[in-house]
Order: C-alpha cells, then structure tokens, then sequence
C-alpha cells in the first residue's frame, strides 16, 4: 500500500514537474544561454581570425550570429514555406541576441568570452541550453502536427530542425563570413545533438500518435529533457562524444550491406583461392612432362 | 466516306488513348521507374565511390536520393513559395523512394543495380520514366494556371521544373555529398531533357490558352507523350544526344549576334587589309626615294 | 509675413513635387534605365569573357541578367515567404528586360553597351535609376510595414533589400553563370548603396512610427530621393565611394572594439615594460656579484 502510494505520489510529481518545466518562458534566461553558447562557439570556428574579423567586418560578424542563434527558426520557416523573417519579428529577441554577440566579440578584455570558457559556467550555460533545446524541440513537433497532423516524417523532421538546425544553417552562415567548405557538412557527418533530436522528436511524435507509448505528455517531455542532458553532461563532462557508434555499428553491419559485402568478399575470395589450386594443382603434371 | 469514318475513329480512339494514359495512377509502377533510374543515375555519378560512400554516408546518400526523387516538386514548391517540405508529406511515396534507394545502394551481390544496367529493363524503365515526366510536366502546368492564369512564362517555367528539375536542383544534392563543382550546371549547358521539357509544356500552354492549338486536351497530351518518347527512345538506342543542335546552331546564326559578329569581323579584317595596303603602297615611292 | 508665406508655399510646392515623384509611373521608362545599367553591370563583370559567353551559353546569360533585374523582388520575396516567380508574371516587364538584355548582348556593333558608356548617357540613366530605387524602397517599407506593422527591423530589412537587392543576390547570379567566389560577398563589404538605402529605409520607418520626424510623407520621400541621387552623383562625377568612412572609423573606434584594444594593448605594453625593467635591473646586481 505504502509502495504503491509513493510511486503515484512520485509520478504525480514528476508530472507536476514537467508541466512547470514545459511551461518555463525561455526569455531571457534560457535565450540568454542559448545566444552565448551559439556566438562563442562561431567566435570559437574563427578562432585567432575572431579579433581582426570582428573589427573589420562588423556586418557580416552580426549577421552571422544572428543567423546561428535563429538557425532553427530560419530552417523550420524555410521548409515550411512559412517567412522567413519571422525571427527578426520580435525586437526583443534580436536586441539580447545583439547585446550578447556585441558582449561575447567586443567586451573589455574579452570578459565575457572568457567567462564562457570557465568550466563550472559553461556546464550551467549548456544545462540552461538544452532547456531550450527541449522546448524547441517540442514546439517544432507540435507546429508541424498543426499543420500535418497524418505525416510523422514531416513531425520529426521538423522538430529535428528547431532543435539541432545550426548544423545545417551553417554553411550558409560560414558563406556570410566569406568561408566555403562544401566537404565539411553536417548531413556528411551529423553530430551527435542532430541525432539526440532525431531521437527526442521520435519519442515525442510517437508519444502523441500511437499507443505504445501512452504516457502523460508532461512526463514525456520531462524523460526528453533529461535524455538531452544526459548526453549533454556525458559530453562536457566525459566527453561522450559518440555514445551512439556501438549501435551505429551493428545497424551498419546488418542492414547497410556490411554482412552482403563480406559475403561478397568471401566468394571472391574463395574464388581467387580455386583459381590459385588450378594454377598450382598442374604444376607438377607440368614438370612430369618435362 | 470510308476514309473519313476511319479517320474520325482514329481520332476518337486516340483520344481515349490519351484520356486513358491521363488518368493511369502513377504509384506505384512509374513511380517505381522514376526512383530507380534516379537513384542509378546518382550511383553512376559516385562511380567508384559510391560503395564506400553509401557505407560510411548513409544519412546524406538517403537524403541526396530523396532530394533527386523529388527535386521536381522541390523546385516547383520552391518557386511557388509553397511548403518545401511536402514531398515528405506522404508516407507511402517515401516509402516506396527509400526501399528503391536502399536497394539501388545495399542489395546483396548489386543484384538491382546491374539489372538495370541490362538495355531492355533500361529501356522498359525509361518508357515508364516517360509516362511520368509527362504527368508532372502536365500537372506543373495545370496547377501553375490555377495559381497564374494570366502568366504563360511562369506556367511553361513550372512546367518545365516538374518535367526536368533534377538538373537545377544536381547542384544542392551533390552539396549534400559534400561535392561542389560551380562550374558545372544545367543552366550553363541545359540538358536535351530540360529542352524537350520546355517544348512540351509551351506546347500544354499555347493548347490551353491560343486559338492556334484547339485540339482536344487529352490528344495533345498524347502527343505530348509521344513527343517525350520519340526523344527517349533516340538517345538509348541511337545515342541521339542533340537533336536540336541544327536549330540552335541557325537561330544563335540568325539572332545571337552570329551574323553581327560575321560582318564586324569582315569589316575589321577589310579595314586592316586597307591599312596593309597603305603600308604596302608607299614602299615602291620609298624606293624611287632612294 | 512675406517670409513666412514664400516659405509656406515652398513647402507646398516641394510636397506637391514630392507627390508627384511618388505617383510617377516607373514602367517604362525608368525600368528601361534600371534593366540597362544592371545588365551593363553584369556585362562589365565578365569583362572580356562577355562575348563569348553570351554566344555560347544564352540560356545562363538571360537568366542571371533575370535574376539582377529583379532581384531585389525576388529578395524580397525569399524574405517574406512570397512566391519567387512573381517578378516573372507581368510579361510586359519581362520582355522589357529581354528586350534590353538582347540590345546590350548582340546588338549590332555592340551599339547600345557603348552608347551607355558615355558619361552624360550614363548620368541620365543613373538619375532614372535612382527615382525607380526611391521608388523601390519606400514599396519594400510599406509592404512590410503592411505585414508587420509593428516590426521596425523587418521594415528597414526589407527596404533594404528592395533597394539594394543586387549586392545580395549576385553569388546566385554568378553562380548560375558558372562562377563561384565564396570570399567575396556584399555582406562582408556593403557596398555604398546598402548603406544609403538602409538608412533611406530606417528614415522611412521613422516618419511612419515616431513622433520625432512628422512632416508630411511626401516631402519626406523627396527629400530621400534627394539623399540617393547626391550619393549618385558624388560617385559619379566625383568619384566619392566611401562619404561615410569617417563615421564608421569613429564608430568603430568608439563602440566596436577600438578604444579598448588599444587599452589592452598599452596595458601590455606597459606590463612587457615592466617586465624588460625587471630583466635589466638585476643585470648591474649580476655583474657586481660576478
């Protein structure tokens, strides 16, 4: 009786918990995080370019980040046909997002930045991130079951774009910089935020389109944020940077060819090795008739 | 009279011909055609490199295939300012796409690959392939004069993407696999696809809105078809790649400054031989001089 | 008194002048001079390819000549998830451009490129020019403003792009002729017209949402006219290319970074000072201890 009590009494909470977490306004604090993240790691990209870039070109710089910190907007408005603009909408928005890139790139002896880079506020700074990784991710899903309420692709799709859009924006926001690297992108070797999301936004469309998983969508969105953190702090602290390679692996093996291409492998071999005893089997007849 | 009767049965079963082949559902068999010759074209393209590619790349080939698929409504709905991300709204064309994909790329022994390299299934697939083009021409025009009715250009434009898309969007899929070749495109060289297309959906246009073309809209369909096919057929079995060289050759002649270029050349080289002869003419004078 | 009333009828006189400009007809005569300079521009680029090109690759040469006429539309339209092909549905400005294109390609003795090199034939035009971007900037601000009535950044966005949409657009453009230059684009260096038409544009959204500038919106229009056609004219006759230098050096001095550089650079300085200081004062303790 006592058991069964606590476990409603914990999932009840849980739910409360989750409900209060999906319900948190992300600004400013959570945009707050998020914006910082995003410019320092672009500042990170120029690396010792970032002091004569950031002076020389100021345009292109502010755009860039502007163009990194709305990656998911502009990538969701893009394939949804919907304006493209639309993040520029909100003043708000766009003046903390200028307020931190002009912090993070010109602040008196680079204090900002170098703040970013103490361990203890850059793990605060992620946790308040996949915060807003979470609600992006679940905002993305839900638009999209909106507008296509029979097509889970486009769901998942799109709440892969609003959470890890930046992989994707980033060629073109490295074109905005003037660097071009079409060897180098995200869908040649997606990184591991681009699979979390995948992941999280399968979960959430499954959550609210089938009945195998018929939990409380708060405590769904609760178990996503804490899988988002997991891997974050599994990263930043452990540096977990592939937890998904041994699954990755197998799959590959299995149905990416790698099972049919050793198969294949083998017959050639076997092949060759026949045609080496025919080769070698004659050689003594050969000498015999010497 | 027997002539006549023959003649206007003739034209009545062409007719239902055409408004039979109008109404054929394209999934699942011309859809079937469609992605396998796509996705061996882009196979063809990796050429030694798609194994290893398809292995190590799974995600950005899959994503390269579907964007080839369907680079026709792509680039419609790209134009149109419509959602980007609706080929991805049905679940069964998807579907259909990523089982051809994965066979084209991981089936045992290459067994799918190299039977549509055998000329009779590469020609059936190709007829097939056919059908469907001009099912997408036809509908490009169809929807673009709902939207535009006043708007031929941009009607014979959509017309023209849905019939030969794959070429404009090459580049983007060959970004995905991280290729990037900007000195190659449709646009600089069209191919005999985009230019067959172009005829063909001027043709469905001039149908719908002149006076000059009033023949029943499924027998222009019909000819529109044959049309398509006529060109197909030429270039798999008799390597006819530019039928159309002769007529571009005489219009850039006529109308591309070819005649212009003709007479300024011939003005010039006439002016310099003057020049030569009055270099020439005095010498006998110097001479006389001496 | 007699003061007061001249004055009062300059103003009117200006306001009826002002509305006048504002309601003239841009079609044909000023798109006329924005279609020849564009495309003399594109032409100029290419520079001594240009003949060859155009003989050889038509097709890519309408299209990015296209593309430069009306990219500020089509800019404009990506912006505000409009439909792309919208410039491309008058027909009567299609074929003015076409028209052009052909004259300044392959006219014969290339007449018309070399009658818009001559200095008073190109003043003329770019005055033209100016009035259809005058004309352009205040469409973008209101259209926007009509979207988004109290977004100011997305109104001064799009009027800049209306106005200045070329810069923008041409990677597209020398993209679609085969040329790729990653490392140079007009966000890395505006060029003078972005910058004059944003702040043409941001004057525009001021009058029309603040309470600091209220003079009547036609006197406002001249008098941005007047602004874009003296920066043209500076350009022109006396090769002014950068009138805002000076402010921007201050500006960057003061809040992009300059003043604090130069802190931290002293700071350093003086710290190295000190440092040599520290090396050569023990060095007469060394020797005495020697």
């Amino acid at each position: 009786m006592l058991g069964v009590d606590v476990g409603s009494v914990d999932q009840a909470t849980l739910i409360a918990y989750g409900a209060w977490i999906h319900r948190l306004k992300m600004y400013p604090y959570f945009d707050t995080a998020h914006y910082l993240l995003v410019t320092c790691e672009i500042r990170d990209e120029m690396s010792s370019a970032a002091g004569m870039f950031s002076r020389k070109h100021p345009l292109s710089c502010w755009l860039s980040t502007m163009l990194m910190c709305f990656a998911d907007a502009f990538l969701a408005s893009f394939l949804l046909g919907e304006p493209l603009i639309t993040p520029f909408k909100r003043h708000d928005d766009i003046l903390l997002a200028t307020l931190i890139w002009y912090l993070v790139f010109y602040a008196p002896f680079d204090a900002v930045y170098k703040l970013t880079k103490i361990t203890p506020v850059k793990v605060v700074l992620s946790i308040l991130k996949e915060f807003k990784r979470a609600h992006k991710v679940a905002q993305g899903v839900s638009h999209a079951a909106k507008l296509y309420p029979h097509s889970y692709l486009v769901q998942i799709l799109v709440g892969t774009a609003k959470g890890a859009g930046t992989g994707v924006v980033r060629p073109i926001e490295q074109f905005v910089r003037g660097v071009w690297m079409p060897t180098h992108n995200e869908l040649l070797r997606p990184s591991l935020y681009t699979k979390v999301c995948l992941i999280a936004s399968t979960l959430l469309v499954l959550e609210a389109n089938s009945t195998f998983l018929n939990a409380p969508h708060d405590l769904v969105y609760l178990g996503m944020l804490g899988f988002l953190l997991y891997f974050k702090l599994a990263y930043l602290l452990f540096h977990v940077s592939e937890p998904f390679a041994p699954f990755e692996n197998l799959f590959c093996a299995v149905a990416m060819g790698g099972i049919w291409d050793a198969l294949s492998r083998a017959i050639a071999a076997s092949r060759e090795r026949k045609l080496a005893n025919k080769d070698t089997v004659p050689l003594p007849s050969d000498k015999k008739e010497q």
